[in-house]
C-alpha cells in the first residue's frame, strides 16, 4: 500500500480552493493524504485564512482524517509535497483588471488568457512558477507539478521545456466541460466515447468516437451553437459559421470563436466593457460575495455558486490527475504536456494539450496525425505566438514582446498596438522585473495609460 | 553554339509586353531568339494585335532579325516552344474590378494578389494553369515555364506540385526592386551585395551581407521607410514598426505592410476607395491611355510610362531568368521554386520564393536555415493558407474556400465573411466552373452583389 | 448488446490455428461469434480441413454455439466479414525452405524474417495481401484486417499505406512474450507496469515503469541474457553486450540480436544450417506431427507441443486485439499501425510496432518522443530498407530490390549479394509475377542454384 | 581594396604544406597575404622548420613578398589572424599506425577516416579543436576556421555545433578529385557543369547537369569503375555493382565502396596488411622521403611526388575556399557546413558535406532536396553515428563509444567489438584525457595489445 501524500496549492487563497477540497474528499479512497497546505502571498492573508478555515471545515465534515495548514511560507510548505499544484494570480484580481482595460480602451479584446490580456498575464507568471520550481528542486525534489494558472499552456511550457521540471502537467477545464456535455448530446454512456484531442491549450480541436468506433464528430458539430454545447460559461456564445466547421470536420473549443468570428467577439466584448467594466471588475464582487459566505463557520461544503464560474472544474481537473497519477489508473485525459510527436507539425520539445494516458509514469500523449491544412496553420501560428510571448517573459526583450504582439490574431495591427503594449508593461511594473529597464524607459517617454480605473489602482499600489 | 529560341507569350496582349520585348533585345546576343508568339483570347484579340504591332516595330528597330507573331490559337503558339511566359489575367481587369470592390464593399481589404481578391484570381486562374500545362506536355514537353501570373506563388505550386509540371519558375517584381534600391541606400556596388532571401511570394523577407560579409541588414532597416527604400510603387507607404523589424533582423518585404500595419494599410485602401474607386478603375483608364501610344505606328520603343506602373520589372525579371536558364549562367535570383528544404519549417514540395541559382539545370534554392519564431509562425500560416486556397482551386471545395478565407489574416473574420466570399464566386461565375453547383445554390438563395458597378459589369457578360 | 461477429481467417489451415480457436474460446463472453471461416488454397485443402475439424470439436467441446466453416473460395468467406485475420504463408514451408537454405549456402543469413529471406518473403506476400484488400473492399468494406503474416510490419505498411486499408492492425508475438516475461522478472504485478514500446517489427525497443512511476529499465536489463529473459524460443540467445544496453537505457528485442552481436548470430545459424539444415526442414517435421495429432477425432483440445514453438502467442495477440475492438476496451497493446509522429523521426505515414490503446476507434499510438541518437540511426535505416523492399515488392523493380539488400545489415555486401538476389528470385519464380521479366533475363543468363534440396523444390513443382 | 591577410596553419609541419603554399602563391592576386604562420607542437619542431624553410623559398621564388613565420606558440599565431586552417594529426603518423593496425588484427577494417580508426581519431582530435577555438575566441574573434584535419565532417560538426564556431569551414579533396575528372569523361568544360552534391565528409552523392540542363549522371554512372573515374588514390578500386548505382542514378563517391561492397574492401584491406603492413607505416616511409627532399634549400617548388599521394588537393580546396570568402567570389564549391534544410532528412544544425555557394558571407548550402529512400536510410544512419560519436569524443562517455561502434557498419559486429574499442582507448591513452577514468579501469582489468608493433609505439611514448 502507497503512503498517503501531502500537497501544496500555491495561490491556496483561491475561491476556488473549495471545489479543490472536494474533489479530494471524493477521490479519498484512491488517493489518500496526510496533509495539505494552502500557500499564499502577503496580500492574500486573509482570503487563504478564511479559505483555509473552510477548507478544514470540510474535510472534519468528511469521514477523513486530513490536516490542512496555510502559511505565507513557500518554502516550509513544498518541504516534502508529492504533489504541488499552482492556482495564483500575480498581482491578483487587480492586474486583471489593467489587462481587460487597457486593451479595451484602445478597441482591442480584453481578455485575460489570450491577446494581450494572456500575454502580460505570461509576463507575469513565468518568473514566478520559475521561483517555485527553483525552490522544489531543493525542497522536494520528487514532486509533481500540476499547473492550472493561466495562460496554462505557455506556463507548462516555461516549466517542462525552460526551467526544466519535466513533472509538470497542465490543466484546463475547457476539455472537461466540453467531455461532459457531449455525451448527452449525442445520447450515449461518457464511458463508451473515445476521444481523440490536439492542440494548445484555449486553441485545440477534438474528435470523437462512439463504442463502435462510429466518428461523431459530424454530429456533434450540429449541436455546437447550443447553449449547452460544451462551451465554458465565460464565453460568450457567437454563433460559430457552421460550414466552416462542417469542412474540418473537428469539433474546436470554445475559445475558438476569438478567432473565427473574432470581430464579433470583439464587438460583443467592447459593448459589454462599456455596459459593466470588465469582467475583472465583476469577479472582484463576486469573490467578496463568496469570502462572505465562506467566513460563515457553519458552512462546511463547497456553496453552489462557485459551480457556475468560468473556472469550475479547473480544480476537479487537477484532482482526477493526480489521483490518476498515485493510482497508476491509466485514464484518458487532456492535458497539457510535452509534444513528442503527438502533434507531428509541432516540435517535439513544444508543450501541447492533447489526449494523454495519466499514469505513475506520467501523461503519455496519444498522436494524432496530420491536422488538416488550415488547422495545421493556424496551430503553428498560436504555438509562434506562444514561443515569442514565453522569450520575452523569460528575458525582457521587447522587441520579442512587440513581435509576438503583432503575430497575436488577437491584439488589431494599427498604430496603437505599440501603444497598448507599453501602456500595459507601465501598468504592470510592479511584476515584471525583467522589463524594468525599458519601463523606466517608456515612462520617461511619458507612457501612461489615462484610463482613471487603471490609474486608481496604480496609485494605490498594484 | 546553342540554336536561338522560340518564345511563347500566354497573355501576350497585356500592356506590360513592351517592357517584355525590351528586355529580349537588350539580351539578345546572350539569348538569341528565332521567334515570339504572343497568344491571347478571343475578348484580347484588339490588345493583342496592337501591343504585337508595337513589339515587331521594336524588334525591326533592333540589330535583330525576330519575328513576332499574334494568335488566339495556344496550341498553334506552343508548337515546339521553348520557353513560355504566362502574363495572363482571366477575366481582365474587370475581373480585378470585382476582386476589389466587393471585400471593399464590407469594409475588407480590396486587394489583387492578397486578401479576398487574390484568393478569387487563384481560383480563376489556376484551372487555366492547368490547360496550358496539358498543351505543354502535348507539345512543347522539354519548355521551361515562366510565369508571371498573380497570386505568382499560388500559381507556381499548382504548376508544379498538382500539374507536374517541374520546369516551372515563378517570378515577382517584388526582390527585383528591393536589389535596385538597397545597394543605393548602403552604398554599395550591386554585385558585392550577397542576398538571402527567404519566404513566399509576396510575404518575403530577406538579409543582405556586403563584401567583408558584413550584416548591412540593420542599417538597411533604418532606410525602410524611406520612399526610395524598396517597395513596390503600387503599395501604400504606411510606417513599419522600426522596433519590430529590428528585433526580428530581417528586412520585410513592401507587402509585409498589409500584415505588420493592417489596419492602417486597410484604413487608407477604404479611403482610397471611397475617393476614387479602385485601382483596377484606374489601371483600365492606364492601359487605355498606354494602348493609344501603342497604336502610333511610329512609336518602336517602351513608352516611358510603363516604368512607373507597379508592375514595372516582372517582365524584365523574366527575361534575366530565361537567359540565365539558356547561357547556364549560375547566377542569383529571386524566384518561386519548389522548396526542398530550403526553408526548413516549410514541406520540401511547397513552393517558396528563395534566393536560387539560375542555371541549365533550373532554380536551386539556397538553403536559408531557422527564421525567427515569429516569422516562421506567420509563413507557416500563410503557407496553410495557400494550400487551402489552391486546394479550393482545383476542387470547387466549397469549405476549403471559407477555410481559406478565415484563416487569411487580411479577410476580415466577422459576420461578413462568407457573404464576400459568396457574392465573389457569384460575380465570378463565368471563370469558375468547378464551384458552378454552389454558385447555383448560392444564386437560388439569394445571394448578389448591391454594387452597381459590379452589377454593370455582370450584366455585360464579364 | 452488439451482434455476434463473423470471423475470417485467411491461411486457415495453418498448425496455428489451433491457438486462435483456444483464444476465441477463453475472450467469448466479451467477444461473441456467429461463425468462423477458414479459408485456404488447393495446396492447403487437406490441412484446412483436418485442423477445421479440430477447430470444430474444440467449438463443440465448449459451452458456444459457433460454426466452423473450410473452404477454398475467399470471396465466399469474406461476404459481410467482421474481422479478416491472415496468417498465410505464400508457397508454405517449401517457400522458406528457398529462403533459408539460399543465403547459407553464400554464408549469409537464412532467417524467414530478417536478412534476405524476410525481404524474398516481403516479395511474395504483398501483393496477396493487396488482391485480399481488394477482395474486402467488394465484399466486407467495414471489416478490420488484423494481420500476423510475417514479414507482419512490412505487410502491415503495404495493407494501410499502399493499398490504403485503413483498419489494418499488424501483430507478432514478440511484445507479448517480453510483457508475460517482464512481470516475474521484476517481481511485479503485470498490470502495474506501464509499457512504453517503440520501433518496427521485430526492431523495437521499450521501457518499462513500475506502478509508482520508476523506471524499471535498467534492472530489466541486467536479466536480459536470461532463460526467461523475454526472448522468443526460436531466436538463439547469443548474450548482449551488457554496456551497449545500459547505455541505450532501452530494453531491446530479441531479434536486436542479429545486429548488435549479427557475426555471432550469423555463425551459430551456419552452424546449425550445416548440422541439421534449415529451421522449415525442421518445422515441417513438427508440422507433419503436429497435423496427425489434430487429425484424432478424440482430441478437442490445443495440443500441448503447440505452445513451445516460436509462432506462440501470434494468434492469441489477435484474440486480444480483436476482443478490444469489438468491446472498446481502451487497453494497452504493442501493434503495427500507423506513426502518426508516435515516433518523430519517421514520416507520419510509416508504420510503426508501438504501444497504444486499443479501442472501437482503432489503434491509437502513444508518442513515444526521441530515441537516443544511435537507435534513431539504427531505426530510421532499418525503416528505409522496408520502404524499398516494399517498393520493389509492389513494382518488381530489381534495382530496388538490390538497394534494399545492400542496405539491409543481414545481407553481406560481397561479390555474392547480387548473385544471393537472382537465385532467390528465381528459385520463387511461380510466387513473383511482378518480377518474371527479370526472371526470365536471369533464367536466361544461366542463374541457378546447385542446392540440391531447393532444386528438388524447384522440380517438384514449388 | 581590402587589406592583405594572416594565415595561420596549425599542423604547419604537415609534408602537404607546400601544396597549400602553392595554391595561395597561385592565387596571390585575388588573395593578398601578409603573413603566413605555421604552427605545430614539440614533437613536430624538427618537421615544422623544415617545410617552413621549403615555404618560404617558395614565397621568396614567387613575386611576392611574404614573410612565413614558424612556432610553436599557437597563441602567439593566432593573434589577430584572418583565416585559420588545421591540418594537425594528433598523436601523428604513429598515432594512425594504432588506428589501423588494432582493428585490422581482429580482422577489421584498419582505415584512419572510416571505421574503427575515424572514430578514435575523432576522440583525439575533437577535443584539440575545441581548445583551438577557445584561443580564438580570445585572439582573433572575427577569422575564419577552415578544417581540413579528418575525419573533416565531424571535426566541422564538433566546430559549429558543440564548440560554437559559426565561421567554420570543412574541407576535403574527395569532390575536388571527383569534378576534376567528370569534365573528361564526360567530353564536357568544367566550368559548363552543374553540380549538386549532398551527403556527408567520405560519404556523399552528386548529380550532375551540363550546359543545357541534360542529367550526365548515368553517363558517368557506366564509367565509375574505369581508372580515372574520379576516386582518390588512397582507395583501392573495388568495382561498384552497376546495378544498384543505375537505380539511384547518383554518383557514389570513392568512399561508398567501403559500404556497397564492404567484404571485398575488407578483404582487400586485410591482404594489404598481411603483406605490407599499414598505410600509416607505409606513409611514415613516404614522409621522410619527402622531407628529405625538403631539406634540400636548392628546392623552392612543390616536389611532384606530393601530388600523387591520397591528400592531394585537400591544400588547393583550403585555398580555393578562403580567396571565395576573400573576393567575395560566390562560387560554387562542396564544403562542410551548417545543413540549414540543404538535406531536408538531417537536421538542420547538423553538419553535411553539400554544394554551396562561397562567398564573404561564408558557405550557402544549396537546398538537394529529397534522397532516394535507400540512400535517405544509409544516410541518417551514418549521420546518427557521427553523432555518437562527436558526442563520445566531448564526454569521454564509454557506453555512447560504443554505441557509435556498434553502429558503424565498418565495425564488424562480433565477441571482439568492444576489445576493439577496448584496446584503442589503452593505446591511444596519452591523447584521450576525456576517457581516461575508463582506461585505468581497463588497464586494470588486463586490456592490452599483443600487436608487437603498437607495443613498440607504446613503450616509446606515443
Amino acid at each position: 500500500m502507497k503512503e498517503a501524500v501531502k500537497i501544496v496549492t500555491i495561490g491556496g487563497g483561491s475561491s476556488y480552493t473549495p471545489e479543490l477540497m472536494e474533489g479530494f474528499i471524493k477521490r479519498y479512497e484512491d488517493l489518500p493524504i496526510r496533509e495539505i497546505w494552502l500557500v499564499d502571498i502577503e496580500d492574500g492573508k486573509e482570503k487563504v485564512e478564511i479559505v483555509g478555515g473552510l477548507a478544514q471545515r470540510m474535510w472534519d465534515a468528511s469521514p477523513y482524517d486530513v490536516k490542512v495548514y496555510t502559511t505565507l511560507d513557500r518554502r516550509e510548505a513544498l518541504k516534502d509535497a508529492d504533489f504541488v499544484t499552482t492556482q495564483f494570480r500575480v498581482g491578483l484580481l487587480d492586474a486583471r483588471i489593467k489587462d481587460e482595460r487597457i486593451p479595451s480602451l484602445y478597441g482591442m479584446l480584453g481578455q485575460e488568457t489570450n491577446g494581450a490580456g494572456g500575454m502580460l498575464k505570461a509576463f507575469r507568471t513565468i518568473p514566478v512558477i520559475g521561483e517555485i520550481i527553483r525552490d522544489m528542486r531543493e525542497l522536494c525534489p520528487d514532486a509533481w507539478l500540476i499547473n492550472f494558472t493561466n495562460p496554462s499552456g505557455m506556463v507548462t511550457e516555461a516549466a517542462i521545456k525552460h526551467f526544466g521540471w519535466k513533472k509538470t502537467i497542465g490543466l484546463c477545464n475547457v476539455p472537461t466541460i466540453a467531455m461532459m456535455a457531449e455525451p448527452k448530446l449525442a445520447g450515449k454512456d461518457p464511458k463508451d466515447l473515445n476521444y481523440r484531442f490536439a492542440g494548445i491549450n484555449h486553441f485545440h480541436w477534438h474528435k470523437v468516437f462512439d463504442e463502435n468506433g462510429k466518428d461523431l464528430t459530424p454530429e456533434l458539430i450540429e449541436h455546437i451553437n447550443e447553449k449547452n454545447g460544451g462551451t465554458p460559461a465565460n464565453i460568450y456564445q457567437a454563433e460559430f459559421p457552421m460550414e466552416l466547421l462542417r469542412s474540418m470536420n473537428l469539433l474546436p473549443c470554445g475559445y475558438h470563436r476569438y478567432y473565427y468570428v473574432k470581430q464579433t467577439m470583439l464587438d460583443h466584448a467592447l459593448e459589454e466593457f462599456r455596459e459593466g467594466g470588465t469582467r475583472a471588475e465583476q469577479m472582484k464582487q463576486t469573490e467578496k460575495e463568496l469570502f462572505e459566505l465562506y467566513k460563515n463557520t457553519e458552512l462546511h461544503t463547497k456553496p453552489e455558486q462557485l459551480s457556475k464560474r468560468g473556472g469550475a472544474y479547473y480544480s476537479d481537473a487537477a484532482c482526477e490527475c493526480i489521483r490518476a497519477i498515485y493510482a497508476n489508473q491509466k485514464i484518458h485525459m487532456v492535458v497539457s504536456t510535452q509534444n513528442n510527436g503527438a502533434i507531428s507539425c509541432l516540435d517535439d520539445d513544444s508543450i501541447v494539450e492533447v489526449s494523454s494516458i495519466i499514469s505513475a509514469a506520467g501523461a503519455q500523449p496519444m498522436a494524432f496525425g496530420k491536422l488538416p491544412p488550415a488547422e495545421k496553420g493556424w496551430l503553428q501560428m498560436m504555438k509562434a505566438m506562444e514561443e515569442c510571448t514565453i522569450q520575452a517573459a523569460l528575458t525582457g526583450d521587447y522587441g520579442m514582446a512587440l513581435e509576438a504582439f503583432v503575430l497575436n490574431p488577437l491584439v488589431e495591427n494599427n498604430k496603437d498596438t505599440q501603444r497598448v503594449l507599453d501602456e500595459l508593461l507601465v501598468a504592470h511594473e510592479k511584476y515584471l522585473p525583467q522589463f524594468s529597464e525599458k519601463i523606466q524607459e517608456l515612462k520617461a517617454a511619458g507612457v501612461h495609460t489615462e484610463d482613471p480605473a487603471v490609474e486608481d489602482l496604480m496609485k494605490h499600489g498594484r
